[in-house]
């Protein structure tokens, strides 16, 4: 499955609106009653909603791993990493209840509940990531780690990926360009080119590049007087289509950042509580981020994100400006975050991610070669997956390297058809996204491998 | 209670770093216990955490407008807005058990629940604001509104007032002067002095007054080169001290904002859901806003926000930016704000909230108007209310409208030893802020008038 080497950009690549957005274009395919719903959603719902799949799904219950549609159905979820400890997780709903009925109140009076958690948090972090400040979106947490690193650098300008996403506040949404065409990034936010396992094979030389990019965006800055605040960039590199390997090009990509007077933040938002089977995707590259933001897994749905970081950092910030989110570190929400830590622990979670990771992965890979030893060519370019994060590219047969996102698109659709739930993702929107729920089983993993097969022979 | 007029501007003023925020040289007065869950919070939690009182509430359970502290002794809450419907309701815990148990996931789905409380909320609403956008925070509502409104006019300008707070975001705090003097408040933003009726007893000359200052600002971008987008304004100026009169001039702002070519936001973060005794608090001015901000109480605490808007503005953005907040709108928040809903409704909060509105107010007066007979001169220089959201304001005596912030923060002390919750606020940090529950019943109010009562007399 390897191809030749590629400059990052060769292929110009005209973006969709949304990998895998419904299309109104396609409202007379939709069943009736599903229908019915969609038009009063349209009405009630303003025009920047999109939905899934070419059929939305019409979701009504979740147990564990599996959703249920109207007409009680079940589809494997392989998507949500949200309700990473399961749909209707019966300790974290019982956590919340108990909590509901005892106290709601926000972070101007003492409480015990979320001192006891930040210092149960702090303690999976390296030293000196010793404190936390927490808010309720993984948006809000990017937005208030660039205000910290721009406060305390006294610079402007950004280093992202790519096709990086980071939010949907105004200031997380500048350092998002994987949100399309009509989401500006200002001149104070530069990007690079991740390390792209498919057109750079050679590690070496992909973080030789990767480095060489930072250092221009440092001197670009200076260059246009712009002072330098830092870098973000998502552990993972999920929304550049799950950029895994090399290892190691993010700790040296910090050095530099340091070296020019920045400071890097870790968006830890999609690998953090367990999803690579560490428990925070830097580990990977060995080395500790200035700051890291946590967000979606971390209360399995109920909204809580945080900003751990130095207590040196925090303070020079607090200094001079003070923070209070209304919602931020409420004891429900700290409640189910708390559950949450718990059933990664008494689960042994990041062992069980490590294990069904693998045969997941050993099963996309086997199916995969199935297939080009079928047709003679092969329609999948890689297969790679740290945990229960699974990225799986395809491009043209033949042409080696060039993107394929219909394939992507396609085979999305038809697992839906078969209810399995995927998506997809990436810079140039051809990697089928597999990033199921912490708590997937053998038995899910097999229903997975059984659809996936099937919907790779549809492909023909 | 009245006094001469005075320019908006009179009084210098230099602000604390917090009203009503502990101060760690404070730290030896802390009863021990307290002190030291104090001290292990301040090693886990940020230094731009704050804590409320000389001496912090230590809180560890909630029913109704009551919270207990540690040693079970309960505090009457005439300051929390966002329990609305009373803490630990048990209709809004009941609503989220049962949907924590079903299904909790985002909008990518269709599912039901978003869609009949999006039905429901809108019908709250003059036409044309039809359509509704979920976010978590009060703070990701303005930031939305904000990329709207800047994203449609093609503008940046925005006029807001002197004290105002708007959230926590960069975009929300560049909005939001009241966060003090580390907070930066850019050049794309102007600030504008709300009629003051404390210092503008005429109501018509402060009214010409404030629209001059718009009148103003949209000169002062124009000869910047600022292209301007709009005005977001609290429709009960909270920050700014509760500036309730006259009516009437907000709705003169957004014509002139109009004819401008910019957008109103209605800020309705604080007066919203039944606060002032109406629904939303720019009723009391008789207009329509562009697009409403809403938060706080809409789940009772759960973290839930909204922006409400015409389907034309949401179009035109949504033509070119989707949103997508993993968090906003999810099923469970939506079931707590379905909760409210029916509690305000079922409950007729509306007409509570007027009667013991100004029960209250009409008790606070006549204290006020006692102290003045007992001293013989007035350190209570107005009191004023819409619903359950009052402000009583502080001046020196003699020299009718010098603020006085020591004696309402010494009031807000007292009171809380006397174990009634409340805080200050406003541009001279001198108004009692009271603020208390939906729920605040008649004996409640009795209680509060005992203490206040009471805490003037120790004033003394």
């Amino acid at each position: 499955m390897n191809a030749t080497a590629h400059a990052p950009d060769e292929f110009t690549f005209a973006r969709s609106p949304m990998v895998n957005g419904f299309s109104r274009d396609d409202i007379e395919k939709v069943d009736p009653k599903t229908r019915s719903l969609l038009e009063r959603r349209e009405r009630v719902l303003g025009a920047p909603y999109r939905l899934f799949y070419r059929n939305p799904l019409h979701a009504v219950r979740g147990s564990g791993t599996l959703l249920y549609d109207a007409d009680g159905l079940d589809y494997l979820d392989a998507y949500n990493n949200v309700p990473a400890v399961g749909h209707s997780n019966p300790r974290v709903r019982a956590a919340v209840d108990a909590q509901l009925g005892q106290l709601n109140t926000h972070t101007r009076y003492l409480t015990d509940g979320i001192v006891e958690y930040a210092e149960r948090l702090t303690s999976k972090f390296p030293a000196p990531l010793t404190q936390a400040i927490f808010a309720c979106t993984g948006s809000e947490a990017v937005d208030l780690a660039l205000r910290i690193v721009r406060h305390v650098t006294g610079g402007e300008g950004i280093i992202i990926t790519r096709n990086a996403y980071h939010g949907t506040t105004r200031a997380a949404a500048e350092v998002s360009p994987s949100l399309g065409a009509g989401n500006r990034i200002p001149p104070t936010v530069h990007l690079v080119d991740a390390p792209d396992p498919v057109r750079q094979p050679d590690g070496a030389v992909a973080e030789t590049q990767f480095l060489a990019s930072v250092d221009v965006a440092i001197e670009r800055f200076r260059a246009a007087g712009i002072p330098f605040a830092g870098m973000v960039v998502d552990s993972v590199l999920s929304s550049d289509g799950l950029r895994l390997t090399p290892t190691g090009y993010l700790a040296a990509a910090a050095e530099r950042v340091h070296a020019a007077g920045g400071l890097y933040i870790a968006d830890e938002v999609q690998p953090g509580f367990g999803r690579t089977g560490d428990w925070w995707g830097f580990e990977r590259h060995g080395f500790v981020p200035d700051l890291v933001v946590l967000g979606k897994p971390m209360g399995n749905g109920m909204p809580i994100s945080a900003v751990v970081g130095t207590e040196a950092l925090f303070t020079s910030f607090g200094r001079d400006v003070r923070y209070f989110n209304t919602f931020g570190g409420n004891l429900v929400s700290i409640a189910a975050a708390a559950a949450v830590l718990s059933e990664i622990e008494d689960r042994s979670l990041l062992e069980h991610v490590d294990t069904v990771g693998s045969e997941l992965l050993e099963g996309v890979r086997s199916i995969a070669a199935d297939d080009i030893t079928r047709r003679g060519e092969s329609r999948i370019v890689d297969v790679r997956g740290a945990g229960l994060f699974l990225a799986v590219e395809f491009a043209f047969p033949g042409s080696a390297a060039e993107p394929d996102p219909a394939a992507a698109l396609s085979l999305v659709n038809m697992l839906r058809e078969r209810r399995i739930l995927v998506s997809a993702s990436g810079t140039y929107e051809n990697v089928l996204k597999i990033r199921p729920p912490l708590v997937f089983s053998r038995p899910d993993c097999a229903r997975f491998l059984d659809g996936f097969s099937a919907a790779m022979r549809e492909l023909d």
